[in-house]
């Protein structure tokens, strides 16, 4: 079994201090659940969703997202759960004369011939997508910028404060400005709609402008991050393995845990200054 | 435009203690992006996206994720963007001779036919696919033991400890005790974890058993619990208006902000005791 968790080497910064160090961030990897079934006398299979988990107990989430879509029923309806093709598909078989409703799984399909789970990984397929990395160096962001974000984005954040229960957004300059923030309960939808703001102004690809997000930067985040040629991610929380390898090969800036004077960088040190 | 949060009614709970007030939940309602371009000489429409979004900057909601996507390269791409059909459905124009991947956009399509944009609400979708309330008032969780739960469950974090980074759910009886523990980077596979965790000990429906997650309370996650029939949700953070809806509807107990001694209920209070 794949691990959960991976070592990597972080800068961490505490006001002018920087320490190198080894610490270990959350797996995510992509894994792709395939459907077999029997219909009309012959059995077949299909991949019927990719989601990007962190390995283990693979075995249950394939058949607990089944049960959820309403595929399966009970344990009686599964012949076989296992691993194919490496550690990222896993197939569950249904016994003879399940009948399977595919429409109710329509929504979750993700196109195989660029998903990076068959025989691509993630990082290539977004190199064939035309993605190249950035140009390293430029622009700078000041250590006290990157440290006093936080506090204007939830400043800046109308809603969180009644609820509670919002993820935020926001593109900054390299003075610490906001550009544009929004909100969402989704962090995808805050970043996408802080991403539509600035094609709105005409101001993409943002390679002057660095990214906040309220919570975690996952893989999905950074490949928004990329697309929008923005050369620095912040995160107020974690990030994910594929994340923080993502930002390395092409070349982002990413930040975590930016609470009060004190963040870790994960890649592109070279873009924050004192 | 629909507003970014919603008053409703909570009981407070702290230690023995108890509070009718009116709070403020974050709303969350489904938004279809729908894309019209040309193509041989003739525009064409079709939905592209379904995405459960806070209402608020849905233009840049629906240009974004088009950039993000690769569809849109820039604001001159972009011909118009309205809102049709109501609140929940925006519509982005491109110009003519814009090419459009399509191929591109696989992987977000959604099944307009259940999905409770065009006509029917989520929720009548949701009952459409056979599901029905839950029988009111058994079981009971004391109140002890809800708030025991997010300790008992970080506990029982094996990888969260190391990165900082991970979400867990867990299923858990009236005792306290618990079930069945998952983690992963994503909220909704550690909770498919965990039901699939239950399917394979044959537990389903989990008509006994409470669900504890350790982030916010979505529609999707609140959907995933009543599909495995467990009579209720605690997530030590905010629920989204929607997830409140569906647990009032579906007589689904709804737990929020379970911190220490003190924790919100949002609906199915007759389960909690004393």
């Amino acid at each position: 079994m794949t691990s959960r968790s991976q070592a990597i080497s972080v800068a961490k910064m505490r006001g002018d201090a920087r320490n190198s160090l080894t610490d270990r961030v959350a797996v995510e990897e992509p894994l792709e659940i395939r459907l077999g079934y029997e219909t009309g006398g012959e059995r077949q299979t299909r991949p019927v969703s990719i989601t990007m988990r962190t390995p283990g107990n693979d075995d249950d989430l394939a058949t607990g997202f089944l049960f959820s879509e309403g595929i399966l029923r009970s344990r009686a309806d599964v012949a076989v759960v296992k691993p194919c093709q490496g550690d990222n598909t896993i197939r569950v078989e249904l016994v003879d004369g399940v009948a399977v409703d595919l429409d109710r799984l329509q929504r979750h399909f993700y196109a195989t011939s660029s998903c990076g789970v068959c025989g691509k990984t993630s990082l290539d397929a977004l190199r064939v997508q035309g993605n190249t990395p950035l140009p390293p160096g430029t622009p700078t962001f000041a250590r006290e910028v990157l440290t006093r974000m936080p506090d204007a984005l939830r400043a800046a954040q109308a809603t969180f404060d009644e609820t509670g229960g919002l993820h935020a957004a926001a593109a900054f300059d390299t003075t610490g400005q906001l550009v544009a923030v929004r909100e969402d309960v989704g962090r995808h939808n805050a970043v996408d709609k802080v991403v539509g703001a600035l094609l709105a102004d005409d101001r993409l690809p943002a390679s002057e402008f660095g990214l906040i997000v309220s919570g975690r930067a996952s893989f999905e985040l950074m490949q928004k991050a990329l697309q929008a040629g923005m050369p620095l991610l912040a995160a107020v929380s974690a990030p994910s393995s594929l994340a923080v390898d993502l930002a390395r090969e092409f070349n982002v800036t990413l930040v975590g845990f930016l609470r009060g004077e004190t963040f870790n960088v994960y890649a592109g040190e070279e873009r924050i200054v004192e």
